[in-house]
């Protein structure tokens, strides 16, 4: 079985570029799929709700205009168009899922898109992938889109996993598309339960801006098959497992490194929480706060927001066993100040890419963020979003 | 009774302006105080936290150190000038509170501060409000000191409220130093009562940055009397209620006018709540989003940034409900697109102050929230902070 990508332009926004595309599989395939969990969904994310659990063969997506907030004609547009591919690949309309992104609020342009379908469908390529990611960019600067390989059962098998940006990213997704596919033929079990983790320790383990949108989607596709061709032994699964992790590690330094006016990419690791889920809320309240991200834009070891963000991150700990340390130079101990050599811990900063260690001294578990700084360009670029 | 400030410099972190300040009550005080609900609490704050209950007569506040993270150390110099303080004023240690603002994580230079103790004394005076509210200023750039007045009983009341800000403002009271003294003789409960409301309703209803500090404290103190010379019937009671919220309402407006970049100061008011805490989750989410707070800078009616803030705040609505308006032009209605006069419109959101009114079509409650653009200058301020 194959996936077949392909990419068009139509001036959704701009004229200048693609910003149509298509994921085709000539074998159904099963999805699993994590959506927004915004109260304000585009059309396109209800669509795909709708549909995920069939078999499914493609999906659409388009950049430049994210069709939320219109209404029931955003609904009929999104079927209109996916119904017009499906008839034009021969299968089933409700096989073919549908991801948007872009401005809300504004009617997609049917009359342009419509017409582009044709050429989607034409020029679909094995090879295609690279133009597929460079389509569904909004104001990513690099198109995303990372393959692994893994053996299972003596046979080689892919994952492929696309993405775009880059602007309201936070846990829960925002504004994020993700598309992954593989030939690897896994139980929808074990394909649900894989993409959960992965999303939760990467996508969902992300912050930029802390907004979550209307249109986030994830996406995961393999071909179904027969019980007896399905990779099940222990040792595949956790082969597939590893390779999941490893792709959707690499997307999420990805997506961080070309967030909007991003200068650092910075891993904040927490550990010594009396549980995972309070290692999760300190790791995330310090990736979040603007006055570390800030902090992080301007290369100041400023361990005291890092100690206040954790402080009210509602983690269980006791500030006195508290130490915060960024690659080796320790600046808290146990409650105390540190003497760090402040040239030497410069230097690390402003390369640009590095951890902060916190140990909140209340237990064995851990948690993974991954953060970036807040610039002036980030100001920027969503000041002038829309006018 | 009267209450006396003074202000004197003693160069904790700049050496050309007034940075240690005290406030003094002839008579015991009854104290109602609200304290930052961060697990790291600075060694002020839990000082004051012990004493509060206790008749006061005095608080002892500096800026430029913050005396967090400063382990028993802090503790040992908080207590050590307030002793000092106290021996001077010849009252007793327990009845003086603290507060500081400044850096995180450095000792407080008591060698700098002891010997300025005497000069506090010397100098305290009742029209010193002023030079206090100066003297507790960090990036602040306006002193922030608001008086009104009531008749009860047919006598004058006044209340007069002392602010600092302006980074690190947000729900729950983040770097806000708040001192409110009155001469009227309240009964404790009723103290606590309106002094909660109006803080719920104005300090925990307005956000810059999202972050929650070390430091924050807000106080209000008034004469302790006897029985028949309290204030207890209900009109008077609700005369000093409609007092105390409007003060503490033009407090809340200078925080975030003088907060750090701002050059918007905008409400966001959120009605048709199903509950009053549906209609306050929405209006904080709307009221801290980046996205929101970037377009407000960018003078840009992105109300798709609002609605989708709206939509992951939380609270329960139907988006197909939702209406959203600036200043009388709508922008949403129940869930469709309007047609507005962009000119119209931009002149509003460029002079600045202005009202977001988002209606969830899910109830009758409503809430109020002020909040202010994220600008370039933030940025710097925040990047630069202490290298």
């Amino acid at each position: 079985m194959s996936f077949y990508f392909s990419a068009t332009g139509c001036a959704i926004k701009y004229s200048n570029r693609d910003d149509f595309a298509l994921i085709y599989s000539d074998t159904p395939c099963i999805c699993s799929a994590v959506f927004t969990q915004n109260k304000v969904k585009a059309a396109p994310v209800l669509l795909s709700m709708q549909r995920k659990d069939k078999p499914i063969h493609a999906i659409l997506v388009n950049s430049g205009n994210a069709n939320a907030c219109t209404g029931q004609l955003g609904m009929d547009n999104a079927e209109a168009l996916t119904a017009h591919a499906a008839q034009l690949l021969n299968i089933h309309e409700e096989s073919v899922l549908n991801a948007s992104t872009g401005v809300i609020g504004v009617p997609l342009p049917v009359e342009k898109m419509k017409p582009a379908i044709p050429r989607l469908v034409q020029s679909l390529d094995t090879h295609n992938a690279g133009a597929f990611a460079a389509a569904i960019m909004t104001t990513d600067t690099i198109p995303k889109c990372i393959t692994e390989t893994f053996a299972a059962r003596g046979k080689e098998y892919s994952i492929t996993a696309i993405s775009k940006g880059s602007g309201m990213i936070a846990p829960n997704m925002a504004t994020l598309l993700n598309f992954v596919v593989s030939d690897a033929p896994v139980p929808r079990e074990t394909l649900d339960a894989v993409f959960k983790e992965a999303v939760n320790k990467t996508l969902n383990s992300l912050t930029i801006d802390g907004d979550m949108s209307t249109n986030d989607s994830a996406f995961f596709l393999v071909p179904q098959a027969e019980k007896e061709a399905m990779l099940t032994l222990p040792e595949d699964i956790e082969a597939f497992r590893l390779a999941v992790l490893s792709v959707m590690k690499k997307t999420a330094r990805l997506l961080i490194e070309d967030g909007e006016g991003v200068t650092k990419c910075v891993t904040v690791r927490v550990d010594g929480a009396s549980t995972s889920e309070d290692a999760k809320k300190a790791a995330r309240s310090i990736a979040e706060s603007l006055l570390v991200k800030t902090a992080l834009f301007g290369n100041d070891p400023n361990w005291g927001r890092i100690a206040c963000a954790a402080g009210y991150s509602g983690a269980e700990f006791d500030p006195q066993l508290l130490s915060i340390s960024i690659e080796g130079h320790k600046l808290f101990e146990k409650g105390s100040v540190c003497e760090y050599i402040k040239d030497d811990l410069l230097k690390i900063m402003a390369q640009g890419s590095y951890t902060i260690y916190v140990d909140l001294g209340a237990g064995k578990e851990g948690w993974e963020y991954l953060t970036s700084d807040i610039s002036y360009e980030y100001v920027r670029i969503n000041a002038e979003y829309t006018t």
